[in-house]
């Protein structure tokens, strides 16, 4: 059974209202509630060479770009840990909690088990005002699409450019960004896990507009050939940049360095160089 | 390292204040959110004949437990599942909605992975009003120790007694009883997941008072001798009774049956008919 056919499943049983979002979402008084869950296992999730405290900062990490992604502020972190050696534990929970420091979480607690594979689950939620929420639904065509900084970094790291380890193995979660982006009242917003295209597919499949981007306008990394550089922006997973939408009118956003890369479009697809572009990532190979 | 060493990593990293409870607390302006996940795997928590649909249902079902213990509403129920074969998602997914809606939670999404070993960790937030979030710290020399129903159930049926079947492998939590004791202002609450005696010591952990059992007041189940009920009462697994403390005063809990079976005194013990009791329980040798 493939991964659209196990989504086709969940719809079915609890709907789409909160299953297309990068955090599910609920009302709250004048505040909104947003929460989402990451499960990460040692044999596709860390790459070789990482340290458990590496392990620990990434596993909230993916959680906490989560709740950045919403524009909300993170409160709780949980972790539910399997653990394969219980010497593992402590540096798991300092590179955790150095995360959650870093973005103003609270470390509030979890569970522990023992597991055959090392398996971390972490649990956030967040809070934003009500009205402050972006949903990756909103965009409409003439929208720019945009970026909070050049992406490849992580995909190039994977490749064996050494500068970029840090990129790949200790993501920062784009929370300022976030709350900057939802304050300025961007159309539509998500963080970008699995690289840009993969993004723009997700979007697409939330809304019934489309997706043009032009590489030329894809900021580049250094170092790396500038063909394989557009090759990672654009294929490339692991970085924790935020993809947003917004009108033109709302660009440049104030206090935040961010690239344009395309257009919303009317027709429901994805096009890189005003061509279809494949819908895959490269991150799944690890 | 053993469970106990373990939680003292935790407790050196990330404090004491929030790991006691059966949740993590956050004020939230005039309410309480309270936040816990956990973790289930194939081999040490579903007993074997479980059904994927009994699965689903247990999964969330000791989460949104969690939430009765501290007297609070569930809102959110997220569902992280590293499946083995994805033919199981549907029944999994069905067991769980049936059991967040018999508790008013929505099942709010999750994330869905590839697993070796069937796993899946349930996160639930719950709210609760300031003030009316009840801990397992607060109970004083006097206060009665009350269960809201028999205790070994679960464990008779895994014992054989195959009349208590649903009551292993489809556990109800007390979600109602636990908001009646929450407003009817008991001193402390937990729910009892490993056994009468092992969550007396998990609430001698929390406090300084110790807790005296005189096992003639156990209410007994039906259709098992009675030694072996008291047995199975005192250190059997797998029930989600509620057990609390109160003031005298505040007994009997209006609208709720529930059951005195020992006092809270000033020594820091666990006694069974003055005895001191062995810390162990039964579920884990499943």
């Amino acid at each position: 059974m493939d991964e659209r056919a196990l989504k086709e499943i969940v719809r079915e049983i609890i709907g789409t209202g909160q299953t297309l979002d990068d955090c599910a979402v609920f009302p709250f008084g004048s505040m909104v509630l947003v929460a989402t869950t990451d499960m990460l296992h040692e044999t596709t999730d860390f790459p070789c060479g990482m340290t458990d405290w590496q392990i620990g900062w990434m596993s909230v990490a993916v959680t906490l770009s989560d709740i950045a992604a919403m524009g909300a502020q993170p409160a709780i972190i949980l972790l539910a840990i399997g653990l394969d050696r219980g010497e593992r534990l402590r540096e798991i929970l300092c590179g955790a909690k150095a995360c959650c420091d870093s973005c103003g979480a609270e470390l509030s607690g979890g569970d522990l088990d023992a597991h055959r594979e090392l398996t971390i689950v972490s649990s956030g939620i967040g809070v934003a005002e009500e009205g402050n929420v972006i949903r990756r639904r909103g965009a409409v065509p003439g929208d720019l699409i945009c970026i909070t900084g050049p992406l490849g970094r992580a995909q190039a790291a994977l490749e064996g450019y050494t500068r970029y380890e840090r990129n790949l193995l200790e993501p920062v979660p784009r929370m300022t960004e976030g709350k900057r982006l939802a304050s300025a009242g961007v159309s539509s917003m998500m963080d970008i896990s699995d690289g840009l295209v993969l993004s723009l597919y997700d979007l697409l499949d939330a809304n019934p507009c489309g997706y043009s981007i032009d590489s030329a306008l894809l900021p580049l990394i250094e170092g790396v050939p500038p063909e394989k550089g557009r090759e990672y922006a654009l294929f490339g997973g692991g970085d924790f940049e935020l993809l947003f939408t917004c009108s033109p009118e709302h660009f440049p956003i104030p206090a935040l360095d961010s690239y344009i890369v395309g257009r919303v479009i009317r027709d429901h697809v994805v096009m890189v160089d005003e061509k279809m572009a494949p819908c895959r990532g490269y991150l799944h190979r690890w």
